[in-house]
């Protein structure tokens, strides 16, 4: 808990004024009731008692439980919320203004966050080609490493969306069939390859109707924000699932999120573009036309084990962008609803201290990672996974992405 | 319409008093008030209406717009609303509850039916050893037809939620991608390939906790209802993206359901043993032990385009059960929630004739059906598909599991 003023945010702090995340917290003396919050430096600004306080026209969507009233409310009032937000909290605002916000502006010590919006339909996808090709040569050391489809079309499958946990969640590590290449018939036990898959997720705000298809150029539309995402993976278990239908229980038993949602207008300077395409796109997927954004985002991701950097994936170097995901997601007609969770698979960059996941790290657990505790092929029980993101924002400072945090359960 | 009297249904009416199946109805004249239903001969009985005016213990989750929360209720309440039900549809019931009761049973000429739960998670299971077999011979016809995990666990995947939709709602052909194996590159169109999968689904009531796996024993305790579900399939866009995730854009435009769930406690009399083992199964899904209820389903579904039957597959024939898929589902500690829904996965049988979709009824294209209209190999626009299922009752008559009907859309 810091005594500083906390309308005064250092400006090399990743959760400055260009930043203002949202999430959902509650206090210990009020432990029942949600709160939607934003978080500025290291506190969390109690959004609906500003936004009753302050006179906002949105106060009925910032007085909810959970951010989906605002994610279903669509762009603009998206752009009104925040330009309130930046209003609210400029160093040069009124002193009525400022004093209203002092109190409402709680130490994120003294809070606990949620998930912060209520998961629909969970779908992750495999847009690294670094990733997609470690993996395939490791999987299939006898075929061509990407699979003929690659890279015409952005690879993806729905995963469990009531297994969607809030940063700081334990993760037990689960139990299921496994059966080595070399064992006569699967065995079953906890798992004994737990690994994690270092991601970034966007969180759909405007749904649409069936048959409705989301256009590239129509991407902010319907994209509320950004999250960090774990993906853990138990490979033993995916490994002897996965064929014919694909990962299933190797996957479903927890994903990891971030407690903060970066609205996308966040990321403005961040916006990069994409490696140059190999292949020639389909039209829908097509992102060389001048009337399409930059589809990347230069974010850059840390991760550690028990305090150690393992890996520094740079999510700029993503073959598929998130744009092209959500057309894909959306060209055969189906629906998007308020709250669908789309991740982007593993981020592993070109070098070997860029892979996203320790099956590549380790390289199927044949070249072990030497960490001050001990060696690591795959995850230990009380192994504690922490990833971090920030990207460059509008004014040279950091955008942070928060945190990812998980401790494996034996 | 008909002018009989409601409260007496023929005997060998599929919608007696040992079905009741549930569902969500409206009327014109108040069209945006959703309500509960319970369908009794060719009529449906108004819950809400009915539980306020004799008094039942559970009004409060009568009223409800949805299902879900008699479906969270649990197995017990489950029971009592049951029971409540009987009796009140008891020919012996006392003069008032029939005159109550009377003016709220509308007929089903009068009403439109809409999605009866809210969907969580939805999965699709691969539980047909004969569909495996020819779908497998079909898409992989030089290796084995069934894939070494087949016959070790229930194979499955998370589909898409959100576009679940209930009995009667038109499917828009999709487009997408897809590449024939002589063609250079993929191309963009409607799918040439639409197909049906005949499935039953089974829908959960009791949520779980994170970490807590059920047991085949627990069955009972989280499964609510049965219904009829056709999961379209559009095997060109299928066959082009499932390697190596699984199915995503072939599936995920549309899955329909049909407007009733039939009660777990209606289907005792079909409840049957499943084929014999030919592997050793793990204890979580060993089913041969005398603690464990039949697991199969005596369930005989009818398949129809325009009218004309098509095939007639037994679900009494499914390798792997229901309860051994809930088993399976959440061994790895995936939780449960209220409205996660898991469908069988085609229902073929061991005859030509027996066959739940297009794929294997035409060999893949190869066998065109003839039809009154013409010969089809899969689905043209314009085609209406309807599956029909009914089960043994205890009194000898049969339990209907209502109808799913979609009509392709060009």
């Amino acid at each position: 808990m810091s005594a500083a003023n906390p309308l005064i945010v250092p400006e090399d702090d990743h959760f400055g004024r260009n930043n203002l995340p949202y999430g959902v917290f509650s206090t210990a003396d009020d432990a029942d009731r949600r709160r939607l919050g934003v978080r500025y430096g290291d506190h969390v600004l109690d959004l609906g008692a500003a936004a009753r306080a302050l006179g906002s026209a949105h106060a009925d969507l910032l007085t909810a439980p959970s951010l989906n009233p605002l994610l279903a409310a669509g762009r603009p009032v998206w752009s009104e919320v925040r330009a309130e937000l930046r209003r609210w909290l400029d160093p040069d605002a009124d002193e009525r203004t400022r004093s209203v916000l002092a109190p409402l502006l709680l130490p994120l010590s003294h809070v606990t966050l949620h998930l912060p919006f209520e998961v629909a339909d969970y779908v992750d996808f495999y847009a690294s080609e670094h990733h997609a090709t470690n993996v395939g040569r490791l999987f299939r050391p006898n075929g061509d490493p990407l699979t003929p489809n690659w890279k015409h079309l952005p690879i993806g499958y729905h995963g469990r969306a009531g297994t969607v946990v809030v940063s700081g969640t334990p993760v037990v590590r689960p139990l299921g069939q496994r059966k080595a290449p070399d064992e006569e018939v699967p065995s079953f036990g906890p798992s004994r390859k737990l690994d994690i898959e270092a991601e970034v997720g966007f969180v759909v705000g405007t749904p649409t109707r069936l048959g409705e298809p989301v256009p590239q150029t129509a991407f902010r539309d319907h994209v509320f924000g950004v999250c960090l995402v774990n993906d853990w993976s138990a490979r033993d278990v995916q490994a002897w699932e996965y064929v014919p239908l694909g990962p299933f229980l190797g996957k479903s038993f927890a994903t990891s999120v971030s407690a903060w949602i970066t609205p996308l207008d966040a990321l403005d300077a961040a916006r990069t573009t994409p490696p140059p395409r190999t292949h020639a796109l389909l039209p829908y997927l097509d992102d060389a036309d001048d009337g399409i954004e930059p589809g990347g985002f230069d974010v850059r991701i840390t991760v550690s084990i028990n305090g150690e950097v393992v890996s520094e994936p740079p999510f700029g170097a993503m073959y598929w962008t998130a744009a092209q995901q959500l057309a894909h997601m959306t060209v055969n007609g189906a629906s998007l609803r308020t709250g669908d969770f789309y991740a982007s698979g593993t981020v592993s960059g070109p070098e070997k201290h860029q892979r996203g996941c320790l099956l590549e790290l380790t390289w199927g657990g044949r070249e072990p990672l030497k960490l001050p505790e001990g060696e690591r092929t795959f995850l230990e029980d009380g192994d504690e996974v922490t990833l971090t993101a920030w990207a460059p924002g509008p004014e040279g400072e950091r955008i942070g992405l928060g945190e990812v945090v998980g401790r494996i359960v034996g």
